[in-house]
């Protein structure tokens, strides 16, 4: 097994070689009419560079991306790669969007990557561990609701979980919205203390449970149980704040 | 006159000094139990040096700012400070907050500053002209609400406006939050073309106001007067989709 953090910046070089400093935009709806989730060609470019890295590399690992589909559906060792995380952030020309990539073994992430171009922050998870441009990650020791900040990425695309959402809004400090998977990264980085969200894919969590994992966060879905592959998700600073925001969730 | 846009810079580079590289600070709350209006040290920090900077300079203008009041109110001209807009987003170790100045003549706003330092980003509007870091700024062109680009900081603080802004959001093609003064600034930029919101104080709107009409943008009240003494604030790309925006709040 090759240095993984090294072979993850990398990636994070090559796929900022496509899409930083490039114009913002314009999007094609993937949905159709009455919806909208926008792709633009930056994202297809990206990932494109990303497969191409990851097969000169690893030619017998499985690579699943959101736009070009699944290879090698079999292989014990799969690459997720979602090239830009937040599209509708980077058409409108705002610098939290990120390209993800999760290596996952046996069904399981293992390393996962944020990578925040405008912003210039790489932050990695590894078993045990978790880095910003090379700094040890951990996350805020809060343990209570009241004091913690929170983050959801679009209170009005969680469906059912509107009203169990709301509630946790009003128990904490201070909530902030659109962060989409940079709020992990904070998180992580100890200035988001909790992230609840729901409607995420697996190429989305896959590489946010390691960053937030290693950096000594806690991460479940909204029962408290560990399949995410419901796509609801709480991530917290500590065991005791996940604890409250579940049971508040399921109040 | 001096030159405005470069005393305007050295105002950015004062308050940058003071604000940049710092660590997320903690907060204090000025809103007192129940409430959270969070105000901390570097706001104090960065007012204190915009003052001293515009009362070596101009000593006859009155100066307004948010955490240390104001002082000769009687003068023709007045500088307006919010020294941080969007210490939510600064607690939270989010690159979106920024430093608004305003300089008022006869209780008008006549050139404004937004300023967001971690983006190194020195906006600054002027009559008939706006620029980013020395480049022009121009709004988009979009006149219709189905493709429009929308932002507002936070939808449940729009109070009694809750359900007229959803009336909006659910017309546009994408909806942001939690940008604070920066929204303004991209709707400068072209990225985005929408920004409503209500509860802004004359310290905020004073200074988003000449950037967005310097870039060619369209500022009012949510009835479609110029009045914003009342702090509700519509401002768009393009004068049409100024009046489907207002036309939609009222209905």
């Amino acid at each position: 097994m090759p240095d993984l953090p090294a072979f993850f910046a990398e990636l994070s070089r090559a796929a900022r070689d496509v899409t930083l400093g490039a114009a913002v935009p314009t999007a094609d709806n993937k949905a159709g009419e009455g919806s909208f989730d926008p792709v633009t060609e930056l994202d297809r470019a990206a990932e494109r560079a990303l497969r191409a890295l990851i097969e000169a590399r690893f030619p017998e690992d499985g690579i699943e991306g959101e736009e070009y589909g699944l290879i090698r559906a079999d292989a014990r060792r799969r690459w997720l790669i979602d090239p830009i995380d937040g599209t509708r952030a980077l058409i409108c020309g705002l610098p939290s969007w990120t390209t993800l990539v999760a290596l996952f073994e046996d069904g399981e992430p293992i390393v996962g990557m944020i990578d925040a171009p405008v912003l210039d922050e790489f932050a990695v998870g590894l078993p045990g561990t978790a880095m910003l441009n090379g700094r040890t990650l951990r996350t805020s020791g809060c343990a209570t609701l009241a004091e913690a900040r929170l983050s959801t990425t679009d209170p009005f695309i969680l469906g059912g979980g509107v009203d169990a959402f709301e509630r946790i809004r009003h128990c904490v400090r201070v909530t902030r919205y659109g962060l989409d998977a940079l709020a992990y990264a904070r998180l992580a980085a100890g200035s988001l203390d909790l992230v609840v969200e729901n409607g995420l894919q697996r190429y989305d969590w896959g590489a946010l449970l390691p960053v937030v994992r290693g950096a000594g966060g806690m991460v479940g879905n909204w029962r408290g149980g560990r399949d995410l592959s419901g796509g609801d998700l709480v991530a917290a600073a500590t065991p005791a704040l996940f604890d409250q925001a579940v049971s508040l969730l399921n109040s």
